[in-house]
């Protein structure tokens, strides 16, 4: 081998390393830049997954929520709209010159409905303490006197209905002031 | 230079570039583990990403459907609890010598009632066609005749009340067979 042959091939031996090396190169730049992106969409996915999952977090709460409510709620349509049957039948006790068996009847079927309501949770709103804005209309005033403190219920128009702590309707009443 | 250097550097180089191609190598394959895993990973979430969606669409679903539900029938607890004084009010307008007055008054208790109801889409079964047993209740059997053909509803013992489609309560009757 000459020496000028030996050079050649040492240049020669050299570039082909070179290239191999270049070529490594290229494939770690190209597996980092693959690896980059793989890691990008698994943190991409993974925020997706925990916004998800948060979200229907949130969505089992508010329709657990708007269960319960409308199940504790429920009969509100209809109790209201029987409040005026309730109405009636008291009137028609306070007729005077019923016989017995017309008031026991009248009694009995009022009886059922109030009964029928409080199995329900609709009660009738008290009105032996003072005024309260939230449960009672005031449609007339009177002035206080010896019986009658300020801001006390003196009378009561029509009864007012409460559905657990939801008012129904008011109670009409007559304030002293 | 000597030959027996240059030989030596050659030598030397050689060994550097394999060690720096082994190296690369280490790091190429370091790279493909790291993006293999990264990728698993992408996947993992992704799948664990469209299995909480589907599951919240379903939970939306079930959820709207129970609410729609719970609307729908949310009048039958109390109107169940209600007809009892409907069926008294009833058994109150059939006794004889009742005044016009007495007999009005419970003509709109009864009335408002049923409009009550009616408005909640609780009506009175209809027991003019056929015994049907979905929405009848023979309480009683009588022979068929020339006026009462088999399977006819020939008395109405206590009405029958239903909400939407929903029996509330089937009507008592008495059957031609």
């Amino acid at each position: 081998m000459t020496e000028e042959n030996k050079e050649e091939l040492k240049k020669d031996q050299e570039v082909q390393e070179e290239l191999t090396e270049e070529a490594l190169e290229d494939i770690v730049e190209d597996e980092i830049s693959d690896l980059e992106e793989a890691q990008k969409a698994a943190d991409e996915w993974e925020n997706k997954f925990l916004r998800v999952s948060a979200e229907m977090q949130n969505i089992q709460r508010r329709s657990n929520e708007e269960r319960l409510s409308l199940i504790k709620y429920r009969s509100q349509d209809l109790a209201k709209k029987i409040l005026p049957s309730l109405d009636n039948i008291e009137r028609a006790l306070a007729v005077e010159g019923l016989t017995d068996d017309v008031k026991r009847g009248l009694e009995m079927v009022q009886e059922s409905l109030v009964n029928a309501l409080k199995e329900e949770g609709i009660s009738e709103i008290s009105t032996a303490d003072e005024f309260d804005p939230n449960f009672h209309m005031a449609v007339q005033t009177v002035p206080t006197d010896d019986e009658h403190l300020a801001n006390s219920i003196v009378q009561v128009f029509q009864k007012g209905y409460q559905l657990h702590e939801r008012v129904l309707r008011p109670a009409m009443v007559v304030v002293a002031q």
